[in-house]
């Protein structure tokens, strides 16, 4: 990719410089795609040979006609890259008995890991082992070959080294997306990109679908070296031109499809749930309309004729403006249901965003709790939807917050598949002006025992695994995981180029949410910085690993949740900015004390909603974790937190202390000047300086205005306003 | 008007609707323009003509070969209309002896008249008299007798009766100007009009200036009716489209100023200080560089060349990002001089702006004080302006609010022409979605005794009589008074209908600032609502008459000022919305008590900047007036004012009262239907709704924000939340 030019300057290459696959390219590697391996397996090949061809290595292409793999010429190699054949079973394929892998199939994918998976090597599943002095890859398909090469491609010559155990390596779930909010008409506030802060859309420009789809392309590679393999690729807010990708446009559709396919992505659209009446001309929208049934019949099986692996809708219905059933009486199940039969003929999937609430409310009632509602909503409807419906919902009650309960939605439907939706664009948390890794908050969120007495993660349900059956006995399909996308054609993707790694992050966490957010750092860091000085490493580690907490740390405190400027976009503070408006999101604030009350006892009754423990445990002040006081709880300033200071003291300190960190990172990150490549080290520099302005803004307006609230002064004595 | 179609639906007449003109048009008219009346002649003889053709009447024209106006030709005419000679003296022309006017001129314009106005009857002054049964006008040029002929208009029968005395009418100040805050281009947020709230431009359309100029031509028959005799085409803000305006644009205004000329209107353009740089590709636009003083006056020569009657320039410098002197080192007299020095040969003005304050202020700064701007900013350079500047000052030191202190600055410049800019548009009032009738907000503006120890008002200084001489015993010529234009593309003209009123005031007001601003409502009813049914002017005055005063009630309280929401271009509440903002506007509400101590004691020093004795009454507690308290003082919420109330039970109070008020106005009005037009009818109904829902919102939130912040219950026990 730094070798390809857009005209100056170049775009980054991200995670993926040449320089990252120097211990796969100056080796002697095998592959063996197999016969079927179509524009997955072309992408592999392409890769390696790139990869050779630059290092001073040798590539071996094995195809069907090809030689056999005897043991010597498995020796004679040092990386070996072969699709095994799938187990054999009712219905599935097995490759000719010729086909020159079988030493390999042997090597890889023996033993335990068939019985694991039923039986089957799935495609997207990938074993690594050392046989010999040869590294060898086995996948079940070629997705999982481009995996598996990018899994060795992240060891670096670690992968060459001694045998270090037989690694197999599959997904959590089987969908890892990204939502695009881009539009395709650039939106004179919004920009083109809704809550996009990264220049304008990779996919639109000059009012359609580009014609130059490189940089989708430069993408969808980063998004297959990660895992992710789905992506919507238009706003959820769908307007009048980006409605229409779904009839005029699936001919651009099917251009950025043909895109995305060779890395293993499929393509998604967002769509109104007005479409019938907006592009089909009809009088009504309501999903029990036999005509509105005929129409999204009929309008699928275009869309599929056109795309055969077309992956689905994502819907926003019913949702700060956007159509929906309620319009007709009917609920979010004959909503839902109404698209999913259209398109379950051609294996699609639609993604039913739970994001519905009063959005129009009123501030004076504090009955009404925003929190509630996606569960007020939907829980009632579990068991309704259609299997080929995933209810999609965000991980907090409210808004990807820097820090919220995580939503009790997501344990609330056991007959309902769930994916949790992530936001990998910084709305909430800088813009990608400010340095804030999310992958902490991710990890957070994904392995939070939300269900089943605490022992059921929200991996777990939105994975359909490991988890119990339904209450009818039936295994749960999996959901997904799902998240905003961040990226733009920005010349670093992401404006700020630490962002990359929350890109990165994410999909290595959707993969595997198990996985070390820090120890994804050094991933990220060894393959965009590959062989940088130690300092390089060293300095991002302070600088990101707790970035998140060090953002929330001068933002809103203890979980109270917004207080940015509505005027800028969700950017800097605001501390009453939501606390008069129609959002439903306040945090009361007066001169006695702050925080929601969402209890039971005296509240809205939103800790209710919450399965056991956590019920109990939020209803409870004295239990109640001190990063979700105020998301819970009424407090007087003077309440003493588990940490054994006072509310109001804990928002003098921890604002003042953060803004000394991000003060401190400006001379570290001068120091690397002539390390990193300057146009980076430049971007990040400006970044930083922005940072630095906007946090102690933060800093210096809630520290004064809880001061001129509160009256109490700051114990430390720092200077407040 | 109301005959002219552009399309559905037909433009409204304003105060100018065909029936207004039955007294006048049911009569025996002639009319004597004179031989050189020119185009503003011809207006008065179109108006009696289609008057008289509409009505009944007749009409005589008598020009210079026209019949000799003998005793019984005045008689047997109801009202005659002449243009008086001009009165003798070096350099002055007088009318050929031959003039059939004699006998009127010895009418009309003998006596005392001539002594006060130095020898001289003005163009623009007019006489109205009953001779026998015949009303008489006389005039001192064409543009004395089309305001004549209004006069007449407004006095409607009552012109006609018996003989109430001897009426001289002259304009307070030569100039009565507005600004037209109109782009050509449609900025995203802005709108096309910056500080609109009435639909598009009436001069620009489609990116140019409009091929149909008729709602032009509309306009300007309603400005000559009211006397006002200056426009300034184009937004002071100058972007890059209009900034050409000057230039490769001239031929457009041209047709603008053609449009204008018949009714009395100079034509004026606001201009960018960095127009040399930006326009003629000069390296600089130093006021000092020869270069850019030869640009100014070559330009200046193509400009008269093309509109030999073209007024002059208004210049927003060094102001919310507009270029300016200061980049040059220079102060804003050079700036001034340098294009008053280009306009001087063509006796052209310089309207040049003292809204000069730093707008990227730290709200953490409470020394800073953007009230102080301008008086630091000006009063020193005051005897540097060259005689064709008119420093033009907005009413406020801050920037037209619903209440504030006169702006000392008025009273600063002994040895500079000052003009008073009003703001006609509602940006701080409502946005033409309240009714606020402004009229006596400027009347208190005007007539505040501001200079020479409370004897010279505000209309003194402006007018530049009668004022004293000036330090070096020269008499002061008049700056004038200029205001922001509240008119659009909109059927209504202004949106809210009756905000027709605030133009129709402004005019008269500039003509005459002692003119009472409820009578003047009634002048506007009895043209606007022709023979209507009395209920109608009757609830129209029970809603006008106090409107400000209701608009204040629910809005900032006690001259604290701002509170708007930033979001939506200052409609609505939002207290905080400027509190930590870089706009130097701010409240300073803390647990305690609120307002700005702009005192000389403990303050900022404002107060020191008033002369006597109002820097005293402003500074001292116990004198300044309720209404400006916390413009200049810091008080406790229990602080007792005049009116013996305290300051937080005035707040909880006056809004909720107001509201009531509000409220109040639905069902009256709704009781007027069938008997004002239809359609206005329907207008004014939807703005009222959208009143009372936003002075909710505003009682609500400010009673909210003060009972949180101050912890003082309510004691008439109205709701809070």
């Amino acid at each position: 990719m730094t070798d390809r030019t857009t005209g100056p300057p170049p775009v980054h290459p991200a995670w993926l410089p040449d320089a990252a696959f120097a211990p796969v390219g100056s080796r002697r590697v095998l592959v063996a795609p197999g016969p079927d391996a179509g524009p997955v397996g072309e992408t592999v090949v392409a890769e390696l040979r790139r990869a050779t061809a630059a290092h001073g290595g040798t590539l071996t292409v094995v195809d069907a006609a090809g030689p056999r793999l005897d043991d010597a010429t498995v020796r004679a190699h040092d990386l070996v890259l072969v699709v095994a054949p799938r187990a054999g079973g009712p219905g599935q394929r097995r490759y000719p008995d010729a086909h020159p892998t079988a030493y390999l199939v042997a090597a890889a994918t023996a033993g335990r890991y068939d019985g694991e998976t039923g039986g089957q090597f799935a495609p997207d599943m990938v074993r690594r082992v050392r046989v010999g002095g040869t590294t060898v890859v086995a996948a079940g398909g070629a997705v999982g070959l481009l995996y598996g090469l990018h899994g060795v491609v992240r060891l670096g010559e670690r992968a060459f080294q001694a045998d270090d155990g037989d690694h197999l390596e599959r997904p959590l779930t089987p969908v890892r997306m990204l939502d695009h909010w881009d539009n395709i008409d650039v939106h004179p506030v919004m920009g083109q990109v809704e809550r996009g802060y990264a220049g304008g859309s990779i996919f639109y420009a000059d009012g359609r679908v580009r014609d130059d789809l490189s940089r989708v392309a430069d993408y969808a590679r980063l998004l297959g070296s990660i895992g992710v393999n789905a992506v919507a690729i238009n706003n959820v807010n769908v307007h009048a031109t980006e409605a229409r990708l779904l009839t005029d446009g699936l001919a651009d559709v099917a251009r950025v499809a043909d895109v995305f396919r060779p890395h293993g992505v499929r393509t998604y659209l967002s769509v109104s749930f007005g479409s019938p009446m907006r592009l089909g001309g009809l009088a009504t929208n309501d999903p029990l309309d036999p005509d509105v049934q005929a129409w999204w019949a009929a309008t699928a099986d275009r869309v599929w004729a056109t795309i055969p692996d077309f992956g689905g809708f994502v819907v926003k219905a019913d949702s700060e403006g956007q159509p929906g059933p309620f319009a007709y009486g009917r609920d979010h199940a004959d909503g839902a249901n109404l698209l999913a039969r259209a398109v379950a003929p051609h294996g699609g999937t639609v993604f039913w965003r739970a994001f519905v609430y009063n959005h129009e409310q009123d501030w004076r009632d504090r009955r009404t709790d925003r929190a509630r509602a996606a569960y007020d909503h939907f829980a009632p409807l579990d068991g309704r939807f259609d299997d080929n419906v995933v209810l999609q919902v965000k991980y907090g009650p409210l808004d990807f917050q820097v820090r919220e309960a995580v939503s009790p939605v997501i344990a609330a439907m056991p007959r309902t598949r769930v994916a949790v939706e992530l936001q990998v664009t910084q709305e909430y948390t800088g813009h990608q002006k400010h340095v804030c890794y999310l992958g902490p908050l991710w990890s957070d969120v994904l392995g939070f025992p939300l269900a089943e007495d605490a022992t059921r993660t929200v991996a777990d349900i939105a994975s359909g695994l490991p988890g119990p059956r339904t209450p009818e006995g039936a295994q749960l399909r999996a959901g997904g995981i799902t998240a905003v996308s961040n990226v733009g054609d920005d010349e670093f993707w992401t404006g700020h180029p630490l962002a990359q790694a929350n890109l990165y992050a994410y999909g290595r966490l959707a993969w595997d949410p198990s996985a070390d957010p820090v120890a994804l750092l050094d991933e990220w860091l060894d393959l965009t910085f590959p062989g940088a000085d130690p300092r390089v490493r060293e300095t991002l580690h302070a600088f990101m690993d707790d970035s998140w907490l060090t953002y929330e740390k001068y933002t809103a405190p203890l979980g109270v949740c917004f207080m940015v400027d509505p005027l800028r976009g969700h950017y800097g503070p605001n501390v009453d900015g939501y606390e008069y408006s129609k959002w439903g999101t306040y945090h009361f604030a007066d001169r006695d004390g702050i925080g929601v009350d969402r209890t039971v006892a005296t509240g809205t009754g939103f800790t209710g909603q919450y399965p056991a423990p956590w019920d109990a445990v939020y209803e409870d002040l004295a239990t109640c974790p001190d990063e979700l006081l105020l998301f819970f709880h009424h407090v007087p300033y003077q309440h003493v937190l588990k940490s054994g200071t006072t509310v109001i003291q804990h928002i003098y300190d921890t604002r003042a202390d953060a803004v000394d960190v991000v003060e401190s990172w400006v001379p570290r990150w001068e120091a690397l000047r002539g390390l990193v490549d300057d146009r980076l080290h430049a971007r990040v520099a400006e970044r930083l300086a922005e940072q630095v302005r906007s946090a102690t803004e933060w800093r210096d307006q809630v520290r004064t205005y809880f001061f001129r609230k509160s009256g109490v002064p700051d114990a430390s004595g720092r200077p407040i306003y």
